[in-house]
């Protein structure tokens, strides 16, 4: 603490990423990561624009990025905004449309950093209670309030929404902004973005850093209705004229353009994912079933924090979140088939 | 403008980058970009890490580059902060040290981006004025204030402060944070870094856009004592873990890292500048006398609005500003020697 400090630095609490621990080697099971290089297209288009034009500004609009995006989702580019990487987008999106002093609603659990956003922008928040199994039910979200925030699927639970039961959430608060956080919605999940030209209130936030394997280069976008995607420029030109730079912006054109490997990668990961919940359930595990690049799993006679302390002795790194109602479940991203091979090898080495 | 959006949406005023346009080519002396490349070794770093590791996270507290800062600065890495630009790392440092409602002090002629993030974060500011010849005095720093920003050089003047005249601001303040932009400090002044163990209230902002010709990898950053750091490393978590990615990182290292490239393009530059200033003089021009890669310029006779047009029209793009005091300047950025020449030849054309 310092006298120097703003009320805000005082009051803040920071949001605490996944450990990247640098003493040893491990599997990597606790950040989402893509198991899977990125496309070799993007590394051919970023080594060509690592040139001279580095001495430039980037386009402050990315105009092609956009135009990219908005081409592949059958949007207009006005529909389109991109950041770096989703969390700044939903930074930027939290103060483009809540107020100071408004209420919000998120999920019981959730992204964490949805009440870090809300603590930094003085907005207040009410969870939406879960049921026993962690799916969300309409009711809560017939609460008064100025705006709702919800991953689709829900982290870390993985658990998934449908498009139905989001159309639902949208007509009950068409005077307030949904904002729909589809980081790992390309695991198995139907996007909102179809929704986007029938729905004012409909904001979809989306990223590069899972599905297409780009975690290291930040970026993420949303989608929305033009006159939205207007007032969180205007923010955004109040914060940060250039938020990506050019390597970041062509390597995600050719991300998204390259749909063969997204298709391929992505259906790897669904059917490893698969394949290691049946494998888990057989012994012993409960696996909720999920939509993600993940899965949230507890174990019926071995504690997860033993779980999770005894996995990184081993050099295998998931993710383990001390709070209540998930005390006793870790969330374990899904690898390459080798990778989970030697995690459930692991797994049943400990439990037996 | 929409219901949608919140009450700040509604009420900034964004922002407005210098102009890129796309309908030609032109010679680009509008925004202050480096006319020489990066270093060859920042490119050849950035090829190398064009990986498969773009797939993981950047480190979000980016030690590698801290430390070869800290180095390079005679700094510890607890006094270093990075972020992606100087512009994100401005914004964070409003959040992080000044109040909404405080009254800060900024000179009446500056980086225009200062009031657009005081209106973004409710921030009142009250103007340092300058004498006739752009030239801030002191006494206009013993006004009551909640904090100082000030570019050293001034932009768009390229006016510089000596360092003594920094220590009187910082003296005058010492219970108010100073921040000290130094974005053009390369280019012949001397850093402020130095005093940073000497004064618990002082911030120097540096930026590698401008004398390490990367405006295109988007990296600031900023150096104060320990406790400051860590007051904006919590509003920076509580906004955005990761905000440089895997290239910048490894591409700003090799930047600070090749010393003799660094020392023989700002030579040049300087050089440039010098030549360039004494020639438009010898034409009829006003030059102020320039501590940054830009001239700040007015004709005797031709108005700088006339100027900027029919120089556009000639394929070279230069900076007017259309603000009280300094609608009769143009601001021109330094180029190639090349390219300063076909400006002088080019402006010798239009005054005759």
């Amino acid at each position: 603490m310092s006298k120097y400090w703003s009320k805000l630095a005082k009051k803040v609490e920071p949001y605490v990423p996944g450990e990247q621990p640098q003493d040893k080697k491990y599997i990597k099971l606790n950040t989402n990561e893509n198991p899977y290089p990125p496309s070799p297209k993007v590394m051919k288009a970023i080594k060509q624009a690592t040139n001279e034009d580095l001495k430039l500004y980037p386009d402050p609009t990315c105009e092609e990025l956009k135009a990219t995006l908005a081409d592949y989702y059958g949007l207009k580019k006005s529909q389109v905004f991109v950041g770096n990487g989703s969390d700044e987008v939903l930074a930027l999106l939290f103060m483009a449309f809540f107020d100071a002093d408004d209420s919000i609603l998120l999920p019981e659990i959730t992204y964490s950093f949805y009440p870090v956003y809300a603590n930094l922008f003085n907005i207040n928040y009410n969870l939406v209670q879960l049921d026993k199994d962690f799916s969300l039910s309409l009711d809560g979200f017939s609460e008064p309030n100025e705006g709702i925030i919800l991953p689709n699927p829900n982290a870390p639970t993985g658990k998934y929404l449908s498009l139905e039961f989001i159309e639902e959430i949208l007509k009950k608060n068409i005077d307030e902004v949904v904002i729909i956080d589809e980081a790992y919605i390309d695991f198995g999940g139907e996007s909102a973005v179809k929704l986007i030209d029938k729905y004012p209130n409909l904001l979809v936030v989306q990223t590069l850093s899972k599905s297409r394997a780009l975690a290291g280069l930040r970026v993420g976008f949303v989608f929305g209705q033009e006159d939205l995607m207007e007032g969180l420029d205007r923010i955004k030109n109040s914060f940060n004229s250039y938020t990506l730079d050019r390597l970041a912006l062509v390597g995600a054109k050719e991300a998204i353009k390259d749909e063969e490997y997204f298709q391929e990668t992505r259906s790897k990961i669904i059917k490893t994912r698969e394949r290691v919940s049946e494998e888990l359930r057989k012994i012993g595990f409960k696996v909720i079933e999920s939509k993600a690049n993940f899965i949230f799993v507890s174990h019926l006679r071995v504690q997860a924090e033993n779980l999770f302390n005894q996995l990184k002795e081993k050099g295998i790194l998931v993710r383990y979140f001390n709070q209540p109602r998930i005390e006793n479940f870790l969330r374990v991203s899904i690898g390459t088939d080798e990778e989970m091979d030697l995690l459930i090898k692991t797994l049943k080495e400990i439990i037996e």
